[in-house]
């Protein structure tokens, strides 16, 4: 039942901090896509989406937009920002306590986004939608 | 001086719509990754993290999350969720009214990320990360 994030949490293994406060911490990946990769992570455990207490993940993300600020201010190579999170195995989740990734991005960071975007008909995405919006909030 | 989602926001342009409030309009994408990719909207136009209103863009947050529920809720294929801004060109940013990626994935779904990560010392980490904390939140 080990996590290394709560480990972090709790000071037991290192971490590069650029924020502390009493819910949530943010450092640096320690595997960067670029200079500067940083993680927003609760201190509560939280695995993804579907556990993270609603005004718990508004915090983490005003953290992470003030971070994307700071990696413009910092000196860093930053000409853009992802802000990226993997909720699930399935969508590229490594570390199973809840983390926001905050990337700057610059021109030929050879970071490369890959998919097979579909062009859906109208009445395909009304369908679609409707099946989201059946689901409710 | 053109915008495709103030079009969207105001009526003048067709969109499948999975939620609108007062202040924010989540709709499916155009040209998705996976069936299902949802794009979170605040309705007052903004570029990026650097003049979206901050309490905006925790809400923009809060129903993503909320939807990244009711994709897993809805019958389409979802083991996981991707939520991904891209805050710039040099970030995959293509058009320039803010918008949260909302994006339903699976095993098989052909999404990809690709990067070089590297593997830098503590010390090295604790210098990037001392640049970043000296621009401040």
């Amino acid at each position: 039942m080990s996590c290394v994030f709560c480990d972090i949490v709790r000071g037991e293994a290192p971490a590069s901090f650029v924020h502390q406060d009493e819910d949530v911490v943010a450092f640096l990946d320690i595997r960067p896509f670029t200079t500067g990769h940083l993680l927003v992570v609760p201190r509560a455990h939280a695995v993804g989406l579907g556990d993270l207490d609603e005004d718990l993940g508004a915090k983490l993300w005003r953290i992470a937009q003030r971070l994307g600020g700071a990696l413009r201010r910092s000196g860093l190579r930053c000409d853009g920002v992802n802000l990226f999170l993997a909720d699930g195995a399935a969508a590229f989740q490594e570390v199973f306590h809840f983390h926001l990734h905050v990337i700057p991005r610059f021109r030929g960071d050879r970071v490369r986004l890959r998919a097979k975007p579909r062009t859906p008909d109208r009445g395909e995405l009304d369908q679609v939608a409707a099946a989201v919006r059946d689901a409710g909030l």
